[in-house]
């Protein structure tokens, strides 16, 4: 089966957003083993968005369209689809419930012609309920060609894709497999590695990058490195097994460094070694803002051991929640590895959990003083060595103020993950 | 003129990267006044790049493919260029010295073969130098067309389009002009609201949706609707003041919903109207985290009116840092109006601030309880009445974890922007 994605909205060809739906409908074709040799993307015009679909329908099996289904005016996708395919557009009642409910939920009133608009749908469609939005998936069969309609907003596409659509083509695929078609199937996993730098990771699995089956390709986060394992093989378990032996040959190479892998995240794993050693964390942080937390609370059950966050952004609130004695302040600074320390130290007496991690930087672009420069951190873990003694960690990040707080977060968690993995 | 971005490169089908160059030259595009009605992405696979490169030659003026100009066996876009044009590939003395010299550089011996391949340029070509790679940019006139190669890596493609690409395109596109072709300026302006729901604003602005020029486009962030405005025009200056003169009659229905233009935030608004007004904020959160003091230090000088922001997630912080009576918690529980009341007024007293903003809700996936279903959120901004009265609000969030911390945050900086706005 061929697959391929018609992306629709003017805002990608005027660059206002980047296309990120089409990598996440890519990968997930990609691991049903649906081929894909085209993708287009086409803006909010109606003879534009025909052109593209009937060359998509031309010479793909699945075409699956992102975008204009929304309520307004320049919303042509479902119009142009059954226009395309020769369906009537009718009105679906229980999407036009689940509109109202959805518009009512976040208490703005339904104005009746956009809900009507948003309730019709090509004859014949099944529905794809949106569990977060207006408008729902829609999938059609039209003699040969399958056509899914999906919506614009990324969380909303996604919930549809992994609660519907997958399953639906799954079904569909193993029916036609049953049938005889030969398929192909693909099957990745993500190794996640931090506190190691690209060239070094690539150093480690130069030739196995050079694999044509599985594939190994790096790629780089903020302070994370990913390593994509891919296998193609014609039975998914033997697929699976090709990445799972390539995994453990990175695994063999990396394994001080690897916090997780595919879905995983490096809160998540911080989160999961704490759960494990039965420990509880406190955090004080600065520049960070409380990013710090919220990556922490990211995961499901981080009650579980995620007592507290303080932001002390100001000093009084450094002196007075986290115990930063005034002369310390006084004498070295916010920005200073005492004040890292002192915060730690305060937040975990004052939350009486086993570890306290706190932040002290400077995010920029304003705030630099002599010897001070804007991207300095200063990050201490208190509790975080079986002695008690605490941690400490200077860096100077590059990079705007987004960048160096993200940085900052990312190496607080480095920090951690790397003391709890060595035994607290 | 009109420009379409062929993509190429199977990892793009495969989902294994997000096509990120394909926004940046976009933006690009519509910056220079150039068109574009479709982008396409194709693999490393000779006969569907001669395809898409026919399709787009034939529908463009300028067609500028990224990748494939590698020296590996799947790098074909010169050889397919080069075959869709009818030109012969010759070798290019500086290009090999240039590639030899890049591959020293990296320490690596140039494989002859590899260095021959990259030295080979469709006759006549313009070459783009590439500072950090071995793959140079290359231009070519066929007849009436234009055709850009650039490479794949993203800081090589945007350095080579810098450098070189755009002033090229200028300089044509001035020529042009001066020989009379009628040139068109794009100007964009996107207009920001909050507190009100797509369906709403279109309903506001259904007749200038409705306008070929400027076009206006709404777009749905989390807890944000936008409406870009694009201006079409033969100056620059008269493109600008049409978007603006549009700008102008959107804000003339929607004013008090509109809290920022372009690139501007909600955070940051809500900073701006603390700023004006000489007020703090201290905020006290739970479900969210951490986000909305993140989200409020994403703006540049935060510290003038952002004192703190308290993530109570235990219980314990709760009474202990925002004094939440426990037998309010134990009555109502922690997902209540009174606990938010409670928090919010806690953190304001503590902080000694003007206002008090705090949430308290279930993210999800579990922690529902009889009448609290997941997404249940509760906010309460303190202080933010000038008569003093406290502001409560209950919101029912559908989506995961992440989606429903992001739409409290939302929507608790809605609330206090909507606040200030009226006068605090």
């Amino acid at each position: 089966m061929i697959g391929e994605v018609v992306s629709v909205g003017t805002e990608l060809l005027l660059g206002q957003i980047t296309n990120t739906n089409a990598r996440f409908l890519a990968e997930t074709l990609a691991g049903l083993g649906i081929e894909a040799y085209f993708q287009q993307t086409v803006g909010d015009n109606r003879a534009r968005l025909r052109q593209a679909l009937d060359l998509a329908l031309a010479r793909s099996d699945l075409v699956i369209t992102v975008g204009g289904l929304g309520p307004t005016e320049d919303d042509l996708t479902k119009e142009v689809v059954a226009e395309a395919l020769g369906l009537p557009l009718v009105e679906d009642e229980k999407v036009a419930a689940a509109v109202r409910c959805v518009v009512r939920r976040h208490g703005s009133q339904p104005p009746t012609a956009a809900v009507a608009k948003q309730s019709l749908v090509p004859q014949g469609a099944v529905v794809l309920p949106n569990p977060s939005g207006t408008a729902p998936g829609l999938l059609l069969a039209a003699g040969a060609k399958l056509v899914a309609l999906l919506p614009g907003p990324p969380p909303e596409l996604e919930a549809i894709v992994r609660q519907h659509l997958v399953s639906r083509l799954e079904g569909l695929l193993a029916r036609r497999e049953a049938e005889g078609t030969r398929r192909v199937y693909l099957r990745s996993r993500v190794v996640k590695l931090c506190g190691i730098g690209e060239a070094a990771v690539e150093d480690a699995v130069r030739d196995l990058v050079r694999s044509p089956n599985p594939t190994v390709a790096p790629l780089v986060g903020v302070g994370e490195v990913h390593l994509r394992v891919t296998a193609r093989a014609s039975r998914p378990e033997e697929a699976a097994r090709l990445a799972q032996e390539m995994v453990g040959r990175v695994r063999g190479r990396l394994e001080a460094h690897i916090f997780g892998y595919d879905e995983e995240t490096l809160a998540g794993a911080c989160g999961e070694l704490l759960r494990r050693a039965g420990l509880t964390l406190a955090v004080a942080e600065s520049l960070t803002g409380g990013l710090v937390g919220h990556l922490l609370t990211e995961t499901p059950g981080s009650s579980a051991y995620f007592d507290r966050s303080l932001v002390l952004y100001s000093n009084a609130a450094k002196i007075e929640l986290a115990g930063v004695d005034p002369e310390v302040l006084r004498r070295h600074g916010a920005v200073s590895p005492e004040v890292a320390l002192a915060m730690a130290e305060g937040v975990r007496r004052a939350s009486r959990t086993d570890l306290g991690l706190a932040l002290t930087g400077i995010a920029g672009p304003s705030g630099a003083r002599p010897g001070k420069p804007v991207g300095l951190v200063h990050i201490a873990l208190a509790g975080g060595r079986k002695e008690g003694l605490p941690v400490l960690v200077r860096c100077e990040f590059g990079g705007d103020r987004g960048l160096v707080k993200l940085r900052s977060a990312q190496r607080a968690l480095t920090l951690l993950w790397e003391s709890l993995k060595a035994g607290r």
